[in-house]
């Protein structure tokens, strides 16, 4: 299974950088912009969440496969733009499939976020789950902030709170010692949700 | 009167989180965006002092308290501005109540942030004073930063001023050996200046 | 040698510190936003830096030297442009001299920032590049973000380029065992890129 959890991992990376090399775009940045924002989306969630526990460096840059693989795509997203067969590109790229990929990174980074925090703190389950979430929803506040929008997870959407439910049904099965793996366990929690917010189009509550 | 220094931590907490959560609502973001931007302004200049000194996880992380207070608050100002009583409770709550809250908080913030940094770091007054600023007004910039507005502490009011004055105090009283206790007199340097300045109305000189 | 470097360094931190205080001054803060952008542009890439390899406290916080001297040019800026007198100052302080200066700093900050991460991590290149690029444009990322404007370095000129190119000279150069000393080569790498890119107008492709 941990092949799985690479490819799940590694999926959510390129759909975080998509979504950061679009926003790019669309603000009209250069290449190194859109490098910038992809980077932010794809591992900024990250990095705050390797500096809040004291991990250095960053987990996502002890090597060179997430700096390569993001910026990879910022390029591919660059040129398709570029030579304005996007239209083409984007019909098989479809939405659907890029929310899914999306959905898959949402879940993973969730878990990932999680048992950092449970392999390093245990006994503090809000300090874990705020850790899970950070990691799965910091990146794109990071892209917002960077492309001068409010953070799209604070206003719309169900988004953030799949992972923050993730991330308490990880605690609980990791401190109820279940035989199932928690990981698993809650990479499906996050995911299920996600996607029936997806489907059915929920949305959180507004003052109005 | 250590009681006492818990108590105005948290009525410090209470009006900063109660800050982020206005301004959440103002935007027009949902309940987690609410949650985010009262997170941020409450817990946010504690945990940049945190990272600055290399403190992990960051102190008000460690427990439950400062996360479930802050979320609290968000709830509640939520249900407040939802049922549309609002008018009627801000007349309670007034904004002389709060806006005293709020220099017990950036009083009680600073005497912490200048505290962890000369535990730290004795001989560095510069940057122990920053600490003592950076955990009273950082918060408030992560706040506007989140919601997309010219932080306010830097063009409105006589806010840092008071923080900046009560850390170099708080240094002085701690270097010349006082027999006073240091944390309590920077508290009244800031509340004093920051009072005055809400009294008087001063502002901070501008180029025009 | 040493005390040219502490030359480049030092113009470098004053050009930064101009470019922040007059950021300030162009969103009408009052004189503590025009301290905090100038103490942003100048010293928030060496202390995110910092963060990322964990080194606490940062640097440029270590002693007072960095944090005194931007505030003394923030006041400066700020009363040059408050007596009115500032077309006769910038006409002695001429664009070209500002960007001369900017330009020491780019390449100065670019090479102070690969070193940290040579020493801390010679073997991660990729690491090694982004921390000298974060530590030469970070902080004029940051500046931005406080004056909510889209950082400039993702939108125009051929600024973040020239330090990626020479985050690459200087990991190569100390792999390879130059005799040369790596510092000063990579530091000529920056300059001269980013010189000729001022002098040819060069800018980045953006996809329209």
């Amino acid at each position: 299974m941990d092949i799985m959890w690479y490819i799940f991992d590694m999926l959510g990376t390129v759909a975080f950088a998509i979504s950061g090399a679009l926003v790019g775009v669309a603000k009209k940045m250069d290449i190194f912009g859109i490098i910038v924002l992809a980077l932010a989306t794809a591992i900024g969630g990250g990095v705050i969440r390797d500096c809040l526990v004291g991990h250095f460096p960053p987990n996502s840059l002890q090597g060179m496969a997430y700096v390569l693989v993001v910026c990879g795509v910022s390029f591919i997203v660059f040129f398709i733009y570029r030579t304005r067969y996007y239209k083409q590109v984007m019909g098989l790229w479809s939405r659907r499939s890029y929310m899914m990929a999306d959905a898959l990174g949402l879940a993973s980074f969730t878990v990932t976020g999680a048992s950092v925090g449970y392999a390093a703190y245990p006994e503090l389950p809000v300090f874990i789950v705020l850790l899970g979430t950070i990691t799965a929803v910091g990146g794109g506040i990071l892209r917002d902030m960077l492309a001068q929008q409010i953070p799209s997870v604070l206003k719309e959407d169900v988004y953030a709170l799949p992972s923050i439910i993730g991330g308490v049904a990880y605690y609980l099965m990791r401190h109820g010692n279940w035989t199932f793996e928690p990981a698993y366990g809650a990479f499906m929690v996050v995911l299920v949700i996600r996607l029936l917010a997806l489907y059915f189009h929920w949305s959180l509550p507004k003052v109005r």
